[in-house]
């Protein structure tokens, strides 16, 4: 799972009965991503989670849709700017940034665990929404980074004789793939790896 | 997914009632793998595979033990020597390795939804028999990888200043990466980014 920063524009505010009931959805998602916190995003139903976020299992079709959606409104919530604990330094370069989400992610492994089960899902038949959620994170991530890669090659901060999308391809999969490999075991040198990765960019002298 | 190449010894050729209950199982993963290959590896009950393949949940349980046992079984079998439509020449680097196994999958993507499926449950609670499947495999992996980076180094074929472990875990997680990215979107750069890190890995001139 790598850096998240969605663009959003500001919602415009709401009144009256239709604010309540994007309070109550807030507070659902809130308690949400606690329970998913504390006990991983486990393939369960959606009755479960009702359970244990303590709404009615109709609450929660109503102000998600499904467990899916669910899923993905807690994944975005979790990665939305503000709510995540640091961010890289302005002038990091692509692989940096995800060096910086890797060390963030091993203080949330449950929303790691969730990241990866909503990959699995979008590549699996019937599930629009993680399919949705997982094509559009790919592409604007890979977009975003593309175009840091580029800015520092101008800088000569990153190696001029290399391709920016594939760069940003290859750095997204790399900080994924590494990520799932050390999350199943501490011995694979995930940071090894990624700085390695980091100085085969860079400008050779 | 990466290219496996499991090692195995020959199992000692077994007689009588054991015989026909290995012959029995052999039978039921075949036609599992008919399955998977037909309809993915979508998240589905025992009870469900066991109406396609056609035999008895009770048989299912009782030559597999659980539906996640059969799954890894359905995979490591479709990846067995000999199985898989052909295979990276003797001598090709690890990326060069990693590049024929992406255009061998792309004919099957219902084993790689598999594969990513069994990835997702290891990184789960609960899911002993993905995660010593994930686990194993990805070390494995790992090992076999870094010793064919150390020959190549010795060769002059791969940079003698990169870790050898290091480019093995990188590898292999940029090719699970890329995958995931080109399943879920036919634009991202799978094969550019798989080259890129090939010319990035040989040695300077």
């Amino acid at each position: 799972m790598a850096a998240d920063t969605p663009e959003r524009s500001a919602p415009p505010r709401p009144r009256g009965a239709y604010a309540k009931g994007i309070a109550r959805r807030q507070e659902i998602l809130d308690r949400a991503i606690e329970v998913f916190a504390e006990r991983g995003a486990d393939r369960t139903s959606l009755r479960a989670i009702a359970r244990e976020v303590g709404v009615t299992h109709a609450a929660l079709t109503h102000y998600f849709g499904s467990l899916e959606e669910l899923l993905v409104a807690v994944y975005e919530e979790s990665n939305a700017p503000g709510r995540q604990a640091g961010s890289p330094p302005e002038d990091a370069t692509p692989v940096e940034m995800m060096i910086e989400s890797a060390r963030i992610n091993r203080a949330i492994p449950g929303l790691v665990q969730l990241y990866s089960t909503l990959v699995a899902s979008a590549l699996e038949e019937g599930h629009p929404a993680a399919r949705t959620f997982a094509t559009g994170r790919f592409a604007r991530l890979r977009t975003r980074l593309a175009e840091t890669v580029r800015q520092q090659q101008a800088e000569g901060r990153i190696r001029a004789d290399v391709d920016a999308d594939a760069v940003a391809a290859l750095v997204v999969a790399a900080s994924d793939g590494l990520q799932t490999q050390w999350l199943l075991d501490e011995s694979a040198p995930q940071h090894e790896a990624l700085a390695l990765l980091d100085r085969l960019l860079r400008p050779t002298d």
